[in-house]
């Protein structure tokens, strides 16, 4: 059902960044549920984290070793070690430690990943038992592997990557995501890792990564519940002969920003692709705000609206529930005689009510497209925000309803 | 599909409200879609409404025109006359009129209501034409027939009646309501009329209407889309032989204030219990609050979570899902561990996380009811908020999938 989504672009190795796949049996048995990945000595390593306070285990360890030298990222997919209190902690420390001990590093090196059900026990002997084979595979060819090892409802595995050349040396940034409901993330996407070969200090690594997740990650959103396992990691090793980057300016920074913005975006955009159930991609495109935060308001409360939802799954173009929708946005004294609505390059509603050369007949041959752009200019300031999301369709329902038969 | 809800109780005619029905021919020939009201000389008549900022042209014109006398109240389904800017004012404006013209009183005196697509211009010449034909069917007997009168996709009518005695005399509250979708009232609901014949000043007939609206239409919540037509309308005739409520105290006025919450509270509920595709009718209540407002948030995004929806649909005891919307509801500084959760009496979660005593079975049992209720025990402080909602089945996606087709 992914809406413009195809194979795996091709997916260039990043030198000092190798990655390992292998199957614990954790939901069912041979399925490939155990990735590690290393990274070089002296790597520099950002991440961010899920808001949910209910955040778990996983993301509590992550979050703290991050801070220091990072050597491995140990993901399962099938068990998302969340709300499972202490006992949930002692699990994550516990797969670690064992993958320390495999690879003579410290235990504080490690960092774990876990995306699946919620409030399970974590199968710890599971996930040990398929550590050494993991660790065996580990090759900087294996992102495509990689990538479909992170999946859980994914239909399709998602990635991108770019080159580019500095100083007659080219740079590779190649990421990877997973994720297709439980998807609005807040400070991350649901899994992401980006690796680069770039040498970065690990301050401007982690404000590039915030600003790249902040206008990709948290800028999508499928249905709204922010997940407890979000986490996106931005990894530089360092492997290409170039100075260390230690300022957020210069040629070689924005050329760098550039491709890890892009990374970023593709991978993102990936996961809407792939919503669960999606029939269509949707960008909403909210224009002449007075702040940032009200474009965003109203760009989530239509992104949200089950209604308009189901009008997109159904190809109704039933704008009277986009005005709804944004009526309700909770905008400050919104005056709706300054507002246009587009659906993509068709005026639906100008001043606040049907436009005067609006046909039902324009609105239904947009409603057909399979990628459609929903534009609200709220005639208020200068402000902008976009955000993507999908339609929901009878299909989201049955995943969802099924998920743990 | 409605959940627990049965036939239309009896419904005690109002001395001087009387109720007629018409049919315009508005969607389809034939059918009941006009319904007049009309209010003894003398009434005083309270009304709440929509907070959409879209609000409908009929909203415009009865918040203006309930501060002063108010003798009729005109209901038209299949249009909602929202959307449509001037023109829409005006069409609204030329209903009244006629009305007014047909009866004699000021046009300032007739009120009007609409619900429906929104975004068409309303049928003002075929409303026009059924006037006659309702005012002839005007009988204070008519409240099931108007109940139905208003529906649009409600499978049933809904209404409810209480009567009392105060010194001798029978005070009788009568209400209906209709809406299925587009449920989240802010401030009233999608349309509900209650009528009593004691006599009430406007002043405490309003705080009584504000008052019963926000413990009932304001806490029920189908699709988070707030309507652009909620209204909500309260008429006391004055017609009983009993002297006048001027002041918010007394045996009076505490008998009329719980008969009146109890219809609002029983109309606002079989919203629900009709909510488009509902099989589950669920009570969200949450305790242990530091404030009601964060009450409210955790009940909202815990009844709002396509995640949580689906899998009350699926009867599936999915209890991560409900802590996970826990975590993301934006409570500050929120301590899961000090968080139980219960599904009906069994214990789900105890301090953040999986409770001991609890098993798979027990879940599953609370979810095979038609009626569960969720409670979250936050241990902040003393404040509690109950919030009513549904489930989210195939069957909603397909009736507003098709609802214009």
């Amino acid at each position: 059902m992914a809406v413009g989504l195809g194979p795996l672009p091709t997916l260039h190795p990043v030198a000092g960044f190798e990655l390992g796949i292998a199957s614990a049996g954790i939901k069912r048995p041979g399925r490939k549920d155990v990735v590690v990945m290393r990274c070089a000595e002296g790597s520099t390593v950002a991440g961010v984290f899920t808001l949910n306070a209910f955040c778990a285990a996983p993301v509590i360890l992550a979050k703290q070793r991050v801070q220091g030298p990072v050597r491995y990222l140990l993901t399962n997919t099938g068990n998302a070690n969340a709300g499972t209190g202490e006992p949930g902690l002692a699990a994550a420390s516990r797969t670690c430690a064992k993958l320390a001990e495999l690879t003579g590093v410290d235990a504080s090196a490690v960092l774990p990943y876990s995306t699946g059900v919620i409030g399970e026990p974590l199968p710890v002997e599971k996930i040990e038992g398929a550590l050494q084979a993991a660790l065996d595979d580990l090759s900087v060819d294996n992102w495509a592997a990689a990538a479909t090892g992170i999946m859980t409802t994914d239909t399709l595995p998602k990635g991108a990557s770019r080159q580019f050349q500095h100083d007659g040396v080219t740079i590779t940034v190649t990421g990877i995501s997973k994720g297709a409901g439980m998807i609005r993330p807040n400070m991350a996407t649901m899994l992401g890792y980006i690796a680069t070969d770039a040498k970065v200090s690990r301050e401007v690594l982690q404000n590039l990564l915030l600003d790249g997740a902040n206008k990709s990650f948290n800028r999508i959103t499928i249905d709204g519940d922010t997940s407890t396992n979000d986490c996106c990691m931005l990894i530089a090793t360092g492997q290409a002969k170039l100075p260390e980057i230690t300022k957020a300016e210069g040629p070689l920074f924005a050329a760098l920003k550039q491709a890890v913005f892009e990374v970023c975006m593709e991978v993102a955009q990936a996961i809407v692709r792939d919503g669960e159930g999606a029939t269509k991609f949707v960008t909403v495109e909210v224009n002449g705000g007075a702040t940032y935060q009200e474009c965003l308001d109203v760009g989530y409360t239509v992104a949200h609206s089950p209604l308009i939802k189901t009008a997109l799954f159904a190809s109704d173009p039933n704008w009277g529930r986009i005005l709804a929708a944004v009526g309700r946005a909770g905008v400050p004294d919104l005056d709706v005689s300054k507002i246009d609505v587009f659906l993509g390059e068709v005026c639906i509603a100008s001043r606040g009510a049907r436009a005067a050369s609006y046909t039902e007949a324009q609105g239904a041959a947009v409603m057909q497209q399979e990628e459609i752009t929903i534009r609200i200019e709220l005639g208020r300031g200068a402000c902008s925000e976009t955000i993507w999301t999908t339609d929901l369709s009878h299909e989201y329902v049955k995943i969802n309803a099924e998920y743990r038969t």
